[in-house]
Order: structure tokens, then sequence, then C-alpha cells
């Protein structure tokens, strides 16, 4: 299990350069951010997913809405030893909650190409891109996670490939900021609540 | 990502007229509202679903129980140019849970119609209606969502109707409540509960 | 929607009259029970779920665990008119996690039957027993929810089963109460969790 | 019913030796632990599933991370008579976040088999090891959980195995340590998002 811890340090190191001074909490009010993640570590390459979290705006009328939706970051690091891996020659993917329904609506015999670039919409726009495949490997129990950049690629189980989806399936309603919306559920704002149903005539899907 | 912006402070502007003085919280004590929603934008129309929260009322004895569920609301709005909607024209639909079951049970080759009638029940009943038709097309890979008001329809690929379905399974729960009784589940009650326990004989399914 | 506000009426009754005093909470300290349900009226009856929470004991360690899993009750009651229940002629069923199970897991064309006996295991065993029986009808989007007791039965749509399951499936860990559990996860605990992993060598699969 | 709890008395007594007292909170001021399981009891034997939570670690910037993933811990027991079981000739099996994608991407007949070796990466490698099996019995509707090391094996219904791939689906992005991060999601650090926001430039798929 030495490998395992070493290959986390690495990772933390690579986290805690990633943290800029503006995210620490001073005075400690803030509850402190929380990363999470889950790894494959195979023989040529490691794929690490790591969700981040939505962004929230607040309205003239107090009310708070979600002003950007979260994302899936892959990241993908090539071995170079037994159990070692550089992350400072990462590759990066950042999945939108729609490239996110691309993998979890994947039939088994399925493949999917996912292309960023990120001069989209401007004039040097498919200089430079990048291309996240998934696809089936013959033997039937594999998929292969292949960033093209310097393709890099990763080998993933039926079973590891079963964690990845409940995994997405479970954080992409908070990647919507869905949650939020469910925490503001409140039974004991029943009187409240009834204040809004007087009022949400007005809302009614038959005035406009 | 500018055209995106401005899509979204159109889409904020229609939220913040949506919403009336009553829902504004002056005194700060109740936690702010929080709204939450997922949009496809297409070339010819977008779609937005936003969920809107069950009501709860209180009871004699001082429980709570769901007085009226939540429902969904689907909103269409027609393109008035490149990445630009015309909210003001949007078509509203909103959807019951038992018709959110109609969506999440669908097979891929299932279509379904949801007629809404305002005047359901009354002398004028069928002079207006609603119709949502949902219907997989030829390329196997899309549904059509349409709005038959003025026929506005929007394609929705599989994949984001995967992450539409993801939404809808999460949400549907916390539509009925069920997320209220969720958290009322308290394991430090443990001798409150055991006090229901000696109590629970009178409602056993052996006992009128 | 005047005839569903009344029989919500009718089961707010219900419910009213079957919490007992020691259910109030007289010095308000307790938060309230809350209670939900999900509905499904047809011509003939009506079939509610409303799902009871598991019930928890405290060790002598301090530590809490779940003494009685929690359980899902069906009530079916005979109609007595248009959109009219009589819940005082109300069969109930309750469910185990293991019945749950057998609903959950359900194929398109598949059944299943629940016996349940109040006198199992006793001289007067096979006396008294109810049945619930679930089964596709052969339109092929309906299943027909029967408890046999005085034979009331109530056909449910695809989109009504699917509201179902997805609510039972939701509901499945909490009356486990494994909610507890996944609540009781603390990151901010970090520094007891680690103590905690000193001290799980003890409870590794490796020694007795 | 006195046969099953006869045998909780037996499961909890066994909980309750297995508790150091590092775990007691001495002062009160921590939550206490929450231990939750759900067992299937048949004529040869028990098995019992019960999650162990992830741990965590705090980083120089105050973030937390997840330092090591949960597990679910299975255990199998022998019957000594009707509805008897002996704890203390347990076998247990500690599943890693990995296998249990195995088991939630079993197909209704495919069978898995897991190996567990103390000593792996040691001299002694392949001296020790256990075996757990899980495959379909000829019925159909039962798989068969086995563990090797003294041959005991569950048969477990179709129903029953619903309710625990429910609870595993349910439970593995807590074990991920996924729900502290969705819980870490909050809608009024609005400002505090923001500036996240501006800071994320560093972090894009774009830079290194």
């Amino acid at each position: 299990k030495f490998a395992v811890k070493s290959r986390q340090v690495d990772y933390e190191k690579q986290q805690q350069q990633s943290i800029s001074p503006s995210r620490k909490s001073p005075n400690g009010q803030l509850p402190p951010k929380v990363f999470v993640s889950h790894s494959i570590y195979k023989g040529k390459a490691a794929l690490t997913v790591e969700p981040r979290p939505p962004q929230f705006s607040t309205l003239e009328s107090g009310a708070i809405r979600v002003s950007k939706e979260g994302i899936l970051m892959l990241q993908f690091a090539p071995a170079t030893g037994l159990r070692q891996y550089d992350w400072t020659r990462k590759q990066v993917f950042s999945l939108s909650v729609a490239e996110i329904g691309s993998l979890i609506s994947l039939g088994a015999k399925d493949s999917c190409e996912i292309f960023h670039d990120p001069n989209i919409g401007r004039s040097d726009e498919g200089k430079v891109r990048k291309l996240l495949r998934v696809e089936p490997l013959p033997d039937a129990v594999h998929n292969k996670f292949t960033s093209i950049e310097e393709s890099i690629y990763v080998p993933v189980t039926k079973a590891e490939f079963a964690v990845l989806m409940t995994a997405c399936n479970y954080i992409l309603p908070h990647l919507l900021g869905w949650n939020a919306f469910a925490n503001s559920i409140r039974p004991d704002d029943a009187g409240r609540m009834n204040n809004a149903s007087s009022r949400s005539g007005g809302e009614s899907e038959w005035e406009r």
C-alpha cells in the first residue's frame, strides 16, 4: 500500500499548489473547501475525476440562482514507473453537464468523442483542440478513456465504469445546483409556503 | 462565451420580473429562495426546466404534511437571432409528478403526449388546451420536445435527455416532499422513536 | 381541482385521527413529525403509499444503531362516488424493505404476490392472511395492484408506476437508516477520523 | 419475531465488543457514531452488509480532502440452529469502491469473483487468500453469495439483491466522500463563489 500513499501525496501536492491564497479562509468564518475525486490507476496512466461546484449569484429580490453550472474535471497522468504518475504532465478535460450526459447515456457498445477548442468563436478557432474519446474495448468488459492531446489512455473495467457512472449520476444534480433548491424546501416554513401559494397564481402556466 | 452570458441575463431578467414583492424577505429571517433550472439552447428555440417546491401545512397535532406536490415547469422560448431567445413569448407547461413519471418511463422509441386544459371540469372545457409532445426523431439519438400552442419545438440529444432524466429522477422525491420526511429521521431521537414504537401498534396493518 | 381538495381533506382527517396524543410535542423541543405519501386515485379505488421511519437505539458506547427498519404502508380505499373514497374501509399492507425489493425488481412482464399472516409462527397460523398482488395488465402499460382481503384493486399506469419506483428507490436507503450513517460522515472531524483510522486495524477483514 | 430479536442482540453484542474506548466521546462534543447495516437471514447462514466511512485529512490551506475511501463490509455467519447464527465464526470480506462496482455492474446472468490476499506484494503473497464469489443460481431468481474461506454461502433472491444494489448505489458516492463535497456547495456563499470564479482561470483545462 506504500506505493498508493506516495501517489496520493503527489496528488495532494498538486492540489495544494493549485490553491491560491484567496481560497484560504483567514478568519475561519467560511466552512472549509472540500476536494473530492476518484482515481483509476493503470499501468501506463491514471485517470482522476473531480467535480467542481456550480456558482451562485444573488438577485435583487434576495433570491439566489445558479450563475454557472458545475463541471467534472478529468485528469490524465502518464505513468513514470511502477505506480508512479507524473502529474506535471497531466492532461485536463473539463466536462460540462451536457458532456457528462454523453457519458452516462453511453450504451455498452457505444463510443463518444468530445471536442474542446479554447478559441471557439474566434478567428483562431480550430488551431488548438482537445479530444476525449470513450470507446469500448474488444474484450467487452473494458472501456478506453483517451485524451488525444498527447494520447494518454486509460483502460477502464466494467466495474470501474459502473463506479464512475454512479458517481456521475449522483453528482450531476449537484452540478446543476438542484440540491440547493432541494435543501431550500423546508416544511417548517409552512406558513410562508402558503403565502407563496396565494401568490403563485401569477406564475401559472395559463397566465403570461 | 459572451453570447451565452447574454442569454443568461435575459433569463435572469425574466426571473426577476416574475418575483413579486411578497417573496422578498424584509427582515432576513427566512432563508433566501433558491431558483434552479436547466436549459437546452438550440437554433430555433430554447427549453428550460425548473422545479417548484411542494407546499406543506401543519396539522392540529403539530405534525406537518404535504398539502400540494411540487411541479416541474417547462418553458419554451423561440429564437430571435443567433443565441437570442424571446422569453416574453415563452410557452409554459407545468408538469405534475405523474406527468414527470410519463417522461422518466419513456423508452428509447416511445413518445408521449400530455394535454392540459385550464377549464377542465367546467362548461368551457376543451375550448383552450395545450399539448406537450415528446417523440423520438428518426436519427435515433434525438428526442423532440414540442409545445403545440404555437408549435415551438426543441430537438434534444440523447445526452441532453439523459441529463433531464437524471435531474427528474433526482428531483421527483423532493417534489413529493419525501426529502422532508427523510430529513425528519433523526437517530438522536432514539428515545422518542422508542416511544413511537410502543405506540405504533395502533397503526399496524392488522388493526383498523 | 375542487374534488381533489376534498379528497385530500378526507385523507388529512384520517391522518389526524391516527395520531395519538403521545406524538404531540408539548414543549416544542422536538422537531415536528413529517408525514408524506403519494396517492393514485382511480375510478373504483385509491392507493396511497406512505413511508414510516426506522427506529434507532443507543448502544452503551454511545453509538447509535438501527433497531428496526422502516416500512412502506400501502393503503387501499374503495371509491364511494366520483372522486370520493371511503378511508374507514381502507385495507392496509405494510411492506418490509425486502418486500419493497420485490416491487423495485419487477420486470415489465413480471408479477409478484406478497402474503402476510398476523399469526405466523403461532398455532393459528394461516387462519387469517392478506395478499398483495402486483401484476401486469394486458394493455402492457398498466400494472394492477390488488389487495385481496376484500379485493380492492387499482390499475396503475406505466407513468404512475415509474413515480412509485423512483419514490421507492429514493426512500429505501432511508428505511434502512443508511442516511443516518451518511449524515454522520463529517469531513470536519478529520482529526477524529484519523484516530478512528489508527484504531481500525482491529476491525479489518484479516483479524478476528 | 422473538427469534429475530435474539439475533439482533447477538449482532449488537458483537458490535459493542468491536468498539474500542477511543471511539467513545467523553465530553459529548462529537456527534455519536452511527452504525447501519442490512442483513439477509437464510437457513444455513446470514449475510450482513455494513458501510464504513471514508477518512478525511486537512490540507495546509485549510481545505479538506478524502485520504481514504470508505468500504463495505460483508459478514457471513453460519447458522447454529433455527434463526440462530454464530457471529464468532463470522467471515469478513471488505469491499473497496471498485469491488462494489463489480457488484452493481453484474448482469442477471453474470458472476464475479473477488480475491483478497493480506500479503499482497510481500514475500508470502498467495499463502493466504479469501475469495468472494457471486453467481446466479439455476432458478434464475437467486444469486449465491459465497465466502470461500470456509465456504459459507447465502442464497439471495432477486428482491433481496435489488435491495442490496439500491443500498450500494446509494452509499457508493458517500464512500467516495462526494457527499462532503455536495454538502459544501452553499448558495449563500454567493460572494465567495464569485471570488472563486475570478480565481478559477488558473485551474482551467487550457492552462497548466
